[in-house]
């Protein structure tokens, strides 16, 4: 049996901007400084575990992303299909070339610190779609975050492994402080594993309208008749999400399991994230992409975090402020106010500087 | 009668820094994007009113001085020696020269929004100096202030002016609240007029340690022996505040008056009264020494203070933010912390930063 990792790279992380930009996107940067970019990570931490990796992204970062990971197969989405089309594409492409595989999803753009849970969690979610699940990995709550979607599981399926009663969406805080407290809800953190043929045949019964043109794109992908096939089948197709196409209404016939997991996960989905997975005495000493590394001074501003380019910085009497000095634009904020971020950049073409998102 | 304007050019301004700096202090500097310096801006509003400008600095700006303001006299104070030594040295050379003219010291780094009221109270006290008086300005106080020192003022002397029954140091805030309300009381601007003999014969009866070496230093001043002159006089001279050492003591004999005058006065001593003498319109788009106009972007973050220096500044999420984008460094604080920027220059050194102060 072969193990293939599925990575849809797309998303701009407008929350993390200038950091993330639509010409440099998140999982393009190191974002912590560690000298890897979040989508070499990724497949950092897949490595051990799987045959190859496929990554579906744009045309407009498939070079990017094929100078950044050599060894995976880049699979240039011929236009954005949700994560249905992304993740079904390339799951019928293995499954027209490997009939038993199994496949998993897993987001370009995330951080996880600890890679062994990680790794136990993915092979008790393979051992989990070998037995017919479609296994998605829960991440245990650290707090009641509003953020996240959440996973309800049910009762014990296979060891380490429960079956799901339900997937829900993001929940208000009340809502979400009373499924933490339950031990029941766990974050999606949208990896999903199955075998190849489960995920398509589920597809197929489920939303045939998706399954037959992506199954045709596939048989014809590897061979001369690609273009045509991407004209004729991809076009046409509905943009859909795979929680909502597949995993919920699966769910409900009992047919997901999910893994609880442990493993310092994050979204590093915005500001506040960002410096969570960031060392407090390093937050003021990050470098920003194309910067060298500066000498910075914080006066009681604590957990400010800094990415310098080519200055030193001072931040004076702002806790938890986040100065971003790119070449081209200087971001002041605070961590606080990390949501915010997003509005600024929607904001950017009105105020003349719509070229800089 | 003749009036000449003594302006002592020193003080760093370490509040403002990074616009002003040791090398290029703030006297030097356009804080308010007007196109003249404080320094400038001072000598254009005694201009119709007085005969002669002695600029009193030290060797480190005596060329940047007389480049900004060239029909100014410049002395070059041999080493620092107090508002005295610079004022007192001023005061003897012009009554070396013309014994009975009027001087007047005015600090070359504050701005003054009312001219007309400005000249008005600086004729009143020309009247004043000239009836006898050591005449000072005093600001009518807008808030209970506890930056400046306080005038406690008498009944009238002159249409127009008050006898000072005394000086007070800088008060609490309670203190300065119970001033304010008395209407008795006055900021302290140091402001003096007096005819040049009144002000050196006073220090030679108070202070004749001080006033004696001035006085043969200014006798020798314009000749040749000037530098054997400074060698035997000024390296000896003790340090000495204008306040302390005639001020004060004069007051309590009632040879001191003052003009109250409302005029838009600020010492422009932090970034917080930087910001209210700037347009809030104009607050954004303030523009470093050194820098071109950049466009800027505030989401939620009024009254934010931005200097820019040669990229785009987005703030989000901090109402009262400065940030001051220098060539060489970045400076992101509040308007409400505007007094620890001078612990963070303090600290620049230890910060391997030293070079930036």
């Amino acid at each position: 049996m072969s193990f293939y990792a599925i990575i849809p790279a797309g998303g701009v992380g407008s929350r993390l901007w200038p950091l993330s930009r639509k010409a440099a996107p998140k999982f393009l940067a190191d974002l912590t400084g560690v000298g890897r970019s979040l989508l070499q990570q990724t497949v950092d931490r897949l490595e051990p575990l799987m045959d190859q990796a496929l990554i579906v992204t744009g045309s407009a970062h498939a070079d990017a992303v094929a100078g950044q990971v050599p060894g995976a197969e880049v699979i240039v989405e011929p236009a954005a299909r949700g994560t249905m089309g992304a993740i079904g594409l390339a799951a019928a492409l293995i499954e027209q070339r490997d009939p038993d595989a199994v496949v998993g999803s897993f987001a370009a753009d995330h951080i996880i610190e600890d890679e062994s849970a990680f790794a136990q969690a993915v092979r008790s979610a393979i051992a989990a779609a070998e037995a017919g699940y479609v296994a998605t990995i829960g991440i245990t709550p650290t707090e009641p975050a509003t953020a996240y979607g959440y996973i309800h599981a049910g009762s014990q399926a296979l060891p380490g492994v429960r079956s799901v009663k339900e997937f829900v969406e993001k929940p208000d805080r009340a809502t979400a402080q009373r499924y933490v407290a339950t031990g029941e809800f766990f974050w999606n953190a949208g990896m999903f594993v199955a075998r190849a043929q489960v995920l398509l045949d589920s597809l197929q019964r489920l939303h045939p309208e998706i399954a037959t043109p992506l199954r045709a794109l596939a048989a014809a992908w590897d061979g001369p008749a690609r273009a045509q096939a991407v004209a004729e089948y991809w076009e046409a197709l509905p943009n859909a999400v795979i929680d909502r196409a597949i995993a919920e209404p699966l769910a409900s016939e009992g047919g997901v399991a999910v893994i609880p997991a442990v493993m310092g996960w994050s979204d590093v989905g915005d500001y506040a994230s960002l410096a969570e997975v960031i060392d407090p005495a390093a937050r003021a000493n990050q470098v920003a992409p194309g910067g060298r590394a500066q000498q910075t001074l914080r006066i009681d501003s604590d957990g400010a975090l800094i990415f310098s380019h080519s200055k030193p910085v001072v931040v004076v009497g702002v806790p938890g402020a986040v100065v971003v000095d790119m070449d081209d634009v200087i971001l002041v904020t605070t961590q606080d106010r990390a949501q915010q971020v997003k509005s600024a950049v929607e904001a950017l073409p009105l105020a003349g500087l719509g070229h800089l998102a």
